[in-house]
């Protein structure tokens, strides 16, 4: 396998690692405007911005940088600009919508940047659909030009695709005949799945470079409209103003700045305001220690919107995904993410209160949003996820579903010798038994206990009551609970277990003890379409020397191995 | 990559193809003794009956030439014995069950064949599931010793797992400690959508390399009984007889025999009774010619007992099941699969009705669930799939399944210049809209027109009718209808084109596209799971030179890139 052992290329400006954080007047790529409910998200790629060094990002074509400053653009339209209510994805080049991922960046990618670049894009395409379905903000496509690949599947993300007929644009997934992969951001599964175009249609439209366009487009249902070039300007923003008018968003008039994070990268941890991430390096352990409020929750929601960004469960939620961020494309090295808590769960639980009082407050809803949205990335995670529920901890309501993301828990079964700290305690919340949806449809709970709905109904009559371990464990709630004795070494062995199976067959493994009962769109995308590409990804068709990846653009021909597997 | 143009290892006795056609006297590792109405399978394997040189069978693991027989002693217990209504699986040999798939071979074998491999040891299990839920023929498995990885894999699909409680007999799935491989037949799926066994339990015992024994394989749903060694004889014969009693089966007294296939091998074709496969080798294409029935139906149903196996639809499903299963295994450089017919379409469609007017007959009801496993089959059968549905054709009722099985379909309008055969012309019947479910729980006609519901209305409507080219193609039945003119360059284009792709994208391209819509246990088996085995087969850390399954047995430990993908 060609990239095994295959350094990550450098990265660009001297940069030692990627970064998740930005905001708006930083993007070299994308320029969001906001003009009254409607929001404009114009991609006008800076060729000279590429995340690596090696490759420029001609034709609008993207790399993970791209995608973070877009992953960033639709958080602030939830937070910052509750007011809107459609968006309008387009061009700011002529005659080429986006030309997916560059390929460039993929030939030169090792397998691990490849496939969780792809994981990413996945995440915020599923944001995009997020903000739709659950925000209502509804997004149109508008394509002038070509839409190919990456581009093509950027826009299957959006509500509403709109084709200028030119004789010439058209929409694309050439990533089978041009590069011998798959279009790995969802395009296959949403072609299936969302679009419902027919079958033996999409293997046409998947198999033909060019693509397709104009009527064709239409009818096969591409795309949901093609407008000749001239009327083309006038029916996007008519389209526009009446997606923004049939929306059902309520946001406020006035959103909440996204502050920076405050965070300090040390040589073996990262500091937030709210958690800190511990590298242990031999141990292939990064031990995430979050910190439960210091203060009550406010005393009114004009209150927490007045803390904004400060309001504890919103800060949590964001410097948790960028450390999840971090350790995904940044520590390839770590095998177990392990999570504990420090704090009081009695103040945890306030804030659960606080947030079930004003569960229809716009902010409210956006906070909850977004903590499912991690925690979607915490299951999604491909490193094994371990709770250590210990005395003085606080995993109550959302900070308890990280033990149920988690591949295993363990818990302290009373109080450490010589430590004063209180015996451990979990909390359940009605958070725990609805807004936190898998990608499998269910929650982490109803995943936990498909064998028995009972269980399920005994530990949703336990809500609001701490449970401690003994009682935790016959609830089914953690997987083993330990005491003084046997706590420290039990644990040790198990991670230094973890540490050393294969990190591949762990990733394959827990991808599928996971998610257990139904499959959706998304989890398709993430299992069915992810596996597959994975795999090719690692094929000499694709990635070998004289693969099609390797080959593309010096005119050589790829040569493949005929052999169907 | 390891193995990407390693050759097959030679079969063992000099053969040179997979066969898979056996029968109860020639069987080496399965004996099936039938008593009233129940049958035992005994796996008692010959260590030295592998399929291939290089490798024993010990501790009753297996390769495919194993599962072959399992697969055929299946399909006898529902053809041969239909008074029998429980079937006991038990190992022949003191203190195992069944040690899994052979490591050597799998160690051996080439990436081709290890995914081929699974995917008919997956459909065997299947086969085994269907038994059970569709004519009510229950499975026990008495497991009195250790079931490791594959052993354990066949117990799961079984209605009744019964483990001796010795204080040694153990399930297991080792395959990840062991092998840094996944359980790869079906056992994570089972294990978390059958069993339902909690997702931390799950990661416990798949990493667990002895595995579970006792009340703990009870308390976490591994097996549905524990029973000392003492009473467990009494307690198996106890619990077939229950399920015997149970079984809602009401086969006939009498079956029929499943004779021999006539079959001649040439060097590029394959002869049957019922169709022909051809082999264009520079081409890569095999095309497989049906053949019409060349008698009308029998009069009435006993007059179907007898004809037994040289019933027409019985006969053509098992040659065409045999021709898949040759290309699948043996033929591993055909690109696609170009499905053709020739005979009387009226003549096939008088056998829907015969078959629909006795679809209470255990016989009907039998041919019926074998033709819809033959279908899933070719579903699952990673080559490119297209029907050429061309004047002289007969693809009516249960042959169009074959055109809406395919990626694509094309469709001859009118008739060829100085030919005088009929313009082709295709039926629906009422087996086009329910027998014959995919693997996603639709039928093809309902993923077909997954987009809107009217459509499967409309198709429906014409049931009985023989649509020609121009309306098949406005139904949406067929991809593309073309005339004489164009007919033969269209046709020899496309498949020029999909030959010279890259055999593994398409192979990720079908796998996503023909399976629209909702997902089963069945569906997350060959999607979720397999895809993911198969990512790791292709693996350093496992098939690489110091990976775990190159490894094993060496006394040599893996080394594995320790990176998380």
């Amino acid at each position: 396998m060609a990239d095994a052992h295959a350094p990550e290329r450098p990265l660009a400006n001297g940069q030692t690692r990627i970064d998740f954080q930005t905001e708006p007047s930083r993007y070299r790529h994308w320029k969001l405007t906001i003009d009254g409910d409607i929001a404009t998200l114009l991609l006008d790629v800076d060729e000279k911005g590429a995340l690596f060094d090696g490759y420029e990002l001609k034709l609008n074509s993207y790399d993970l940088g791209v995608d973070i400053e877009l992953a960033d653009a639709i958080e602030r339209l939830r937070f910052e600009h509750p007011q809107v209510r459609a968006v309008v994805l387009r061009s700011g080049k002529p005659r080429v919508f986006c030309a997916g991922a560059n390929i460039r960046m993929l030939a030169g990618a090792s397998h691990a940047h490849k496939v969780n670049f792809c994981k990413f894009t996945n995440e915020t395409r599923n944001g995009i659909e997020d903000l739709s379905a659950n925000s209502g903000l509804k997004t149109i496509c508008a394509i002038n030009g070509t839409a190919a690949g990456g581009g093509y599947e950027l826009a299957l993300a959006a509500d509403h695709i709109m084709l200028v007929d030119d004789g010439s644009s058209a929409v694309s997934l050439p990533e089978l005949p041009l590069l011998a992969v798959l279009p790995g951001t969802g395009g296959l599964t949403r072609v299936s799945d969302k679009r419902k175009v027919r079958r033996d249609h999409a293997d046409f439209f998947c198999t033909t470079e060019e693509g397709v366009k104009g009527k064709r487009a239409l009818d096969w249902r591409l795309v949901d409209e093609v407008v000749p070039g001239s009327k083309f300007e006038d029916a996007v923003a008519a389209r526009a103003r009446d997606f923004a008018a049939a929306s059902r968003r309520d946001g406020g008039a006035q959103g909440i700045r996204l502050t920076q994070l405050t965070r300090s990268f040390r040589e073996h941890s990262v500091e937030y305001e709210t958690l800190s991430v511990e590298f242990d390096r031999s141990g292939r352990i990064a031990t995430v220690v979050l910190r439960g409020p210091a203060e009550m929750p406010p005393a009114s929601a004009d209150a927490m919107v007045a803390q904004g960004a400060a309001f504890w469960p919103l800060k949590l939620a964001r410097e948790l995904d960028d450390a999840i961020l971090n350790i995904r494309l940044n520590e390839f090295d770590v095998a177990a993410i392990v999570f504990k808590s420090f704090g009081d769960p009695g103040r945890v639980m306030a804030y659960e209160h606080f947030l079930d009082a004003h569960t229809d407050h716009w902010l409210v809803r956006e906070i909850r949003h977004f903590w499912k949205r991690v925690l979607k990335r915490v299951d999604l995670t491909s490193r094994s996820l371990v709770t250590l529920i210990e005395p003085g901890s606080c995993f109550a309501g959302t900070l308890a579903e990280l033990a149920f993301a988690s591949d295993r828990s363990y818990m302290f079964l009373g109080r450490r010798e010589g430590d004063n700290k209180p015996p451990a305690a979990i909390a359940l919340a009605d958070a725990n038994f609805g807004p936190y949806p898998m990608a499998n449809g269910l929650t982490r709970l109803g995943s936990r206990f498909i064998a028995d709905a009972a269980d399920l109904e005994q530990a949703k009559a336990e809500r609001h009551r701490m449970l401690d371990a003994e009682r935790a464990q016959k609830l089914g709630l953690v997987t083993f609970a330990l005491d003084d004795i046997d706590w420290d070494d039990e644990v040790r062995v198990f991670l230094e277990e973890r540490a050393s199976f294969s990190p591949d067959a762990l990733t394959g493994l827990e991808a599928n003890l996971r998610f257990a009962g139904p499959e959706t769109m998304e989890s398709k995308i993430f299992a069915r379409l992810t596996a597959w590409q994975n795999w090719i990804f690692q094929r000499p068709n694709s990635v070998g020397e004289e693969g099609a990846l390797k080959r593309y653009g010096t005119g050589q021909q790829p040569v493949f191995d005929t052999r169907r597997v």
